[in-house]
């Protein structure tokens, strides 16, 4: 059907003005006196809402006025300039038809709710303002990293879900099974026999692409993945989910410069593209989420980054220790606390920690001559922490076999990522971005169950 | 470090004609004479290949000579014209660096490899011609398909791969658990305890995110998915993978009718793109692949696209029933080989066959006034038959309550689908692509192994 949608109307306005329009929506809210009523209608196209005008001449006003919170209507008439009033038009309704009515148990009315509630009704939340900019700028951000990689030539390359490997070993992985849980076949020394699995053998959900993605970048140069991830850690936190999405580019003849370059240029760019693209929506977020959201965005994007080693950051944070719960020292982790003081306090701007001690990353990162560091870097921004974190990763087969033998791991499953040292090995580099945790960073959100549409979390996994 | 991409070069030729340029890529071929030697360098940004000459002016000379196959290296020298040559321009080597040698028993040599072989180095195959072409190709795709929703205002949704219900059904399941196998906890009555599963509750993989999908068509109107489904049905064919990534757009206020403009104008757009986008590896499939392809994917993008009821088709299909392995009769579902008849020798053109028999579709699927029939539609190409299945769905809630109960399915999984027809319902239409399906029928490639990176089939998961 040709219905004409309130973003068009709103973009084009002078195209529709004193001209007759048909929108079809959702009703907002309904009033009437005697006479005539007013609709606030949202067709889920804008942020902003239309407000119907209707008059007692239609046969139906009486059904109208009647209509619940919710209802689905499909509204003809007029669109005038109401110069007068908040809002900048309305639409003089000549008829009315209903689409579909609202019970009357209606979940959601007119009042704010609390996002905890809001959680529990996953399927009509989306119909909220909140959640109509949560995920209408979720959408926009995972098409601006698309656009932002292709622009510059990158291969999007679609790594697995399902592997009989456990990557770098990142954690608590799903096994993936179509074995008979009541009746399990059973091998002759009593273990259970995977070789009768659909794979023939034990898969689990992936904790990364990465490596994958390295077989790609050595062929392509320039590539990106963006898919989901997944991760069985029983942390009931804001920050955690079970399942959720990650980008993880990668590039050939790239050393950690030029991945810290990227990794730069892509925040600014994905920051840009939504603040062109859903003005609305960030207005709301930074009137009723998060008050300092837009200096903050604005801050980073006209910012240089600033860069620090991991051995400086460790003086800089030992002089002020008392002010953390977690002292720091050379060799620890940075916790969340130290790293939004160095990037908020320090700086006052994104800052790359960069020369980590090799024994708290991982395996495949770049050795660096002091024998003790790594060229690995992880890229902090006030407000939360770490957003991205990467390295230059181990070209070298000797090097990188010796540390796998240190770490024990089997060679057998890393064979293919050995063979990529073999055969035309280059510098290469890349970095990890959690996909939620950037929808939380660019809209104020807090909690990580907000930004995904259906969460899973560990005992929830509904609808 | 600063390269200039071979992609770069081909495009603004005239900008690098005569200058010193560096470049960084692996090597097909050697050959060299006593005094000087040519080598084939491909970076992997670009389908074509650049040629390089070298001298032994060069203090390595010896050693560039010796270099393998796959090898990689850095190349600084002059562009040069070449008119006289079948390249255009070749480098003028100044300096050449090893960046990785490549061993001996570099799996990939310059003679053509099979399909088959190839699949047993999914790690490699990356770097020949033939999947080099595949997988630029499957990325543009990608981006023209995020594009074309994008353009058009639609939400891109990220329907969850973990779920607790069994969607409509379509299929076998993987199970996702994290208890342990060997240990499994039991209820009181001896079953295996769920309720100690990560979630508290059995899970599977997802088969298909329309249903959530249309929660979200039902918020912000136009919605669509992109994203991973998984099938465990143990098929050993060359259209069939465990695990596919799926586009699944969902359209409120629209009706069959807008759902068919939808697809046919999308499968324009990808066909568009991706001819515009990468015509070297368009014309590579062409030549190598399939002699037909480009001459079929221009008829398609010109074509308007035909319509015929299920009704209809089975009377044309009928009177050459004797072509057929297997009959068609009304209530049949369609084969391939029906579908391409119809495609290929009725209509010479895409197709699409609405309003099919209710008992062979999904119980979801809106009822047509006749009792027999619903709202659905197969988008039906020349060379593979369907591509494209969707349908406008039922969004009456005693029709879909009443078809439910019909059919058995349980009333407590779908009561978030029934709340969507119980406040604000609107008719509503949607459709599917299998984006593998989607990436053979525009390369022509004919086994879904080699359009997947890692392909994941029945007692297959490497990598």
């Amino acid at each position: 059907m040709k219905l004409t949608t309130v973003k068009e109307i709103y973009k084009n306005r002078e195209q529709y003005l004193d001209k007759e329009v048909t929108v079809g929506g959702w009703v907002r809210s309904v009033r009437d006196s005697k006479t005539f009523g007013f609709i606030v209608l949202h067709d889920g196209s804008f942020f902003e809402t239309l407000q119907v005008v209707y008059h007692d001449s239609m046969d139906n006003f009486q059904d109208i006025s009647k209509l619940n919170v919710g209802a689905a209507i499909i509204v003809k008439g007029n669109l005038v300039a109401t110069p007068q009033a908040k809002q900048p038009f309305e639409i003089q309704a000549e008829e009315i038809m209903v689409e579909g009515e609202s019970a009357g148990d209606y979940p959601l009315q007119k009042k704010r709710h609390s996002l905890e509630y809001l959680r529990t009704i996953s399927h009509l939340r989306p119909r909220t303002n909140t959640f109509q900019a949560v995920f209408r700028v979720r959408s926009l951000i995972a098409y601006a990293i698309h656009q932002f990689f292709q622009e510059r030539g990158f291969v999007y390359v679609h790594t697995p879900l399902i592997t009989g490997s456990d990557c770098e070993g990142a954690g608590e992985m799903f096994r993936v099974t179509t074995l008979d849980m009541e009746n399990l076949p059973k091998t002759e020394d009593g273990k259970i026999d995977y070789s009768k699995d659909f794979f023939k053998k034990e898969t689990n959900l992936t904790v990364s692409g990465q490596l994958n993605g390295e077989t790609y970048a050595q062929a392509f140069r320039n590539i990106y993945t963006f898919g989901p991830t997944f991760r069985a850690e029983n942390s009931n936190t804001t920050r955690h989910a079970a399942e959720f999405w990650m980008i993880e580019p990668e590039m050939a003849f790239a050393d950690l410069d030029d991945n810290m370059a990227l990794a730069e240029s892509m925040l600014k760019y994905v920051i840009g593209y939504v603040l062109e693209h859903a003005p609305e929506e960030m207005n709301f977020f930074n009137s009723f989420i998060d008050k300092g959201l837009l200096d903050r965005l604005n801050h980073v994007m006209t910012s240089e980054f600033a860069h620090v080693t991991y051995t400086e950051a460790i003086e800089i944070l030992e002089k002020v220790n008392d002010k953390f719960e977690y002292k720091v020292f050379w060799g620890c982790d940075l916790q969340t606390e130290h790293e939004r003081y160095l990037t908020e306090q320090v700086y006052k701007r994104p800052v790359f920690v960069t020369d980590y001690p090799k024994e708290i990353k991982a395996f495949y990162m770049k050795q660096n001559e002091d024998g003790k560091t790594v060229a690995a870097m992880d890229c902090l921004v006030p407000g939360i922490g770490e957003i991205i974190g990467g390295s230059q990763r181990e070209d070298s087969y000797e090097k990188l076999k010796a540390r796998m033998d240190e770490l024990g791991l089997n060679e057998e499953d890393y064979g293919f990522y050995l063979d990529l040292r073999k055969y035309g090995s280059t510098r290469h580099s890349g970095f990890g971005l959690g996909f939620e945790r950037c929808v939380m960073y660019l809209t104020g959100m807090q909690n990580i169950r907000d930004v995904i549409p259906f969460p899973r979390t560990v005992n929830n996994c509904d609808l």
